[in-house]
């Protein structure tokens, strides 16, 4: 693809800075006429690129763009999730240039959007526009392009609920992502999952004066803080009973895959300001946020929490209390076993509750799949060295709410770097993995097909 | 003094109510100037009972008002402490009759400071005027009555400080106290000391995003409550190391004798809302509290306490914990005790704050000492029981300065009943404890100087 990104450049620029001039900021609704404005603009860039079809779904909050370009329908479909929302610019101050005109300065194309998402879509769309008219595309591609991902894609799950027969694909191909750096290129092949829960301990039935009951009754918060330190134990492993039975041991070779990741400690460290890691017993730190489950005390209050001194035993108790998955695990299941075993824990004389909140399971490509071989050989061709396979620590709530709709997992290949400051001011988007990225996901293709 | 009693009862009812008519409240500067006219009529009072001498003391706040009755220099001494100010009264409409127009209902006065402290600091006035008048009194007398016990008596220590050679004295006698009841007559004989700290966890320099680095991380909020966890061990004991060194503990005789209080415990958790008690093992609900040390957070929080969920592991955790501490206990050792050993068992990776509040030691009156002995004949031949010793749980936070600085430790003869309601609306004072405790008072000057 490279001489035809060559030939077609300064109208690739074009095409893309006519999205980046649309301000489209999904958390302010005096941005809603433009949020329209840029959907229809992208269902243009899609039929131009040579999709069959294309068009906005209305939804109760931002628009929906989908298109598809169907080759056959016994071939195998990917579908394409990206989305068109930016985030607000304050504070506007601090950018060298205007936010919504795009300017190439230094070799990176600096606008809001540049590469969240609009600049990373749009490498898709191009691939798509490449292969159609190079008549190289042997599968079927969908998008679905979103504009409310940074108002946490409150309409979408309901949208791909609604047309889930219409979306059937075998997978979710996503560019919104990070790599390592571009020496070190790196493919995201999982995600964490996650089960939230608030728990509450109740002891007496109101406040009391710690004087007066100090040493005969249970004081909440003292047990509270005595059941939560007991839910980790000195090895680093989570004592809830049956929380590691899913959970699938990764072999020696795919360790070593992981391990490839260039790791410095003593930066990690300093970046977050500590002077010790800690964690599970046998595992790097790499492996502990990636592979490894965990749990984790989000919050906790109860008693006086004023200036001063106030001596009181109070009625309650409340931590909320979040637990990263590792594909497998269902966070249903865990949340159910959390619930128990809390409760099991228990002392008598007070009464537990435990309210599970929203949560979601991890997913995960195998680097042995048909995707993820792909992804790495048309990585490794572009940018001349092997990508690492990498997992992320966290969880992406809409892909793990898709993955359990559509039933098929989310293959991460983002182009962004650390560099681009995405959220922030002068949010850029460096050229050269602009258009790495594009060879990168047309390879993609071809050897997906092979 | 029965007698006594008898003849000027109908004065006595009509010297009270003169100040239960001053609405003397401490925590409204809309009360200032009454505060000063009860000042003034308590002078009144004492000099008209028999006093050499009484005056009022400005302070940064409400006046101090101190009288005394030297019969001979060399001779023992007792300070007598009580307070004139009283709380608030709303909700007024909860009244039965006006808080401030005194009534007798049920061989109850009626009123606010019926009991607290108006009513049980004027039996001392009475008791003085009997033995004065009959020449019966062969010690001296001290009375401090402050104005602002009710809100905490800011300004009172700092007096004291100031006028420590004048208040020599060999005991200091307080009835602002409720007995167990009017058929078990119970003698206060020690309270609590009390150490309060601050404790705050840091771990890393800023929020984190739990997802990115939950596993890898030592979290302040699971560290905290680890820590805490292990303060109390499984027998109920406190870890802190030395913790326990100077605690004495009783001998069976002395424990035989706290038992005699009577105790329903089915009573006790149905008061407070729980089905079981806990405590150090060994020991009884009453001796936990009153004989034992105890500790107990009494504020937790860290990270997002919102609703919903919020994935983060916060920089910082804090919690306020606290002591109650025995006799021979020193709150100050107890702090230093305690700060060391929470920063001992801190794991690397964290740093860790102590910041020591505001303490009191403990205080005791020996059951085998002068005055307690005179207490207990005292009070065992008006009420025709012996009374119980019983010690407080809680802290009474200017006993404990005054007891510092002159070096005298109080005792409690109080004779308040719960049904009095203080604090509440209809605070009221039974008749026949209103005249037993001054016989009571008049008779232990007596045993006292035997």
């Amino acid at each position: 693809m490279k001489a035809y990104i060559e030939k077609n450049k300064e109208r690739f620029f074009e095409e893309l800075f006519s999205i980046l001039r649309i301000p489209s900021i999904s958390s302010s609704s005096a941005h809603a006429a433009d949020m329209k404005r840029c959907a229809d603009a992208i269902v243009k860039l899609l039929l131009e690129a040579g999709a069959d079809s294309a068009k906005v779904y209305e939804t109760a909050g931002h628009p929906v763009v989908y298109g598809e370009k169907i080759v056959d329908g016994s071939l195998p479909t990917v579908l394409v999730y990206g989305h068109y929302d930016v985030q607000p610019v304050d504070p506007v101050e601090l950018w060298k240039s205007d936010p919504f005109e795009p300017e190439i300065r230094d070799g990176a194309i600096y606008a809001r959007g540049a590469n969240d998402d609009k600049g990373q879509l749009f490498m898709h769309i191009k691939a798509l526009e490449y292969l159609v008219r190079e008549n190289r595309l042997k599968n079927n591609i969908r998008f679905i392009l979103e504009g409310e991902e940074e108002i946490g894609s409150p309409s979408l799950g309901k949208w791909v609920e609604e047309h889930r027969e219409m979306l059937a694909c075998d997978l979710i191909l996503v560019s919104d992502t990070t790599m390592i750096s571009d020496k070190v290129p790196s493919i995201n092949c999982g995600m964490r999952g996650l089960t939230y829960v608030e728990v509450e301990v109740t002891g007496p039935d109101k406040d009391l004066h710690s004087g007066h009951y100090g040493g005969a009754v249970l004081n909440p918060l003292n047990v509270l803080c005595d059941m939560i330190g007991s839910l980790i134990d000195s090895k680093g492993r989570i004592t809830v009973k049956g929380f590691y039975d899913d959970v699938v041991e990764l072999d020696h070779e795919e360790r070593a895959m992981f391990a490839r990741a260039p790791f410095d400690k003593q930066e990690y460290m300093k970046s977050i300001g500590v002077d010790e890691l800690s964690g599970e017993e046998g595992y790097t730190t790499l492996e502990r946020t990636g592979i490894r489950p965990s749990l984790d005390v989000n919050g906790i209050w109860g008693g006086y929490q004023g200036e001063g001194a106030k001596t009181v035993i109070p009625s309650t108790a409340h931590a909320k209390i979040s637990m990263r998955l590792v594909p497998n695990q269902d966070c249903h299941k865990i949340a159910e076993l959390f619930a128990s075993h809390f409760r099991s824990i228990a002392p008598k004389g007070v009464k537990v509750k435990v309210t599970p909140f929203h949560g979601g399971n991890g997913f995960l490509i195998p680097v042995s799949s048909r995707a993820y071989k792909a992804a790495e050989k048309a990585v490794a061709q572009v940018y001349g060295v092997a990508p690492v396979p990498s997992r992320g620590g966290g969880s992406i709530p809409i892909l793990a709410q898709m993955q359990g709709i559509l039933g098929v997992n989310p293959l991460l290949m983002g182009f962004g770097l650390e560099r681009d400051t995405i959220h922030s001011p002068n949010e850029s988007y460096l050229i050269s993995q602009f258009f790495k990225g594009m060879e990168s996901i047309a390879l993609f293709y071809e050897y997906y097909n092979e």
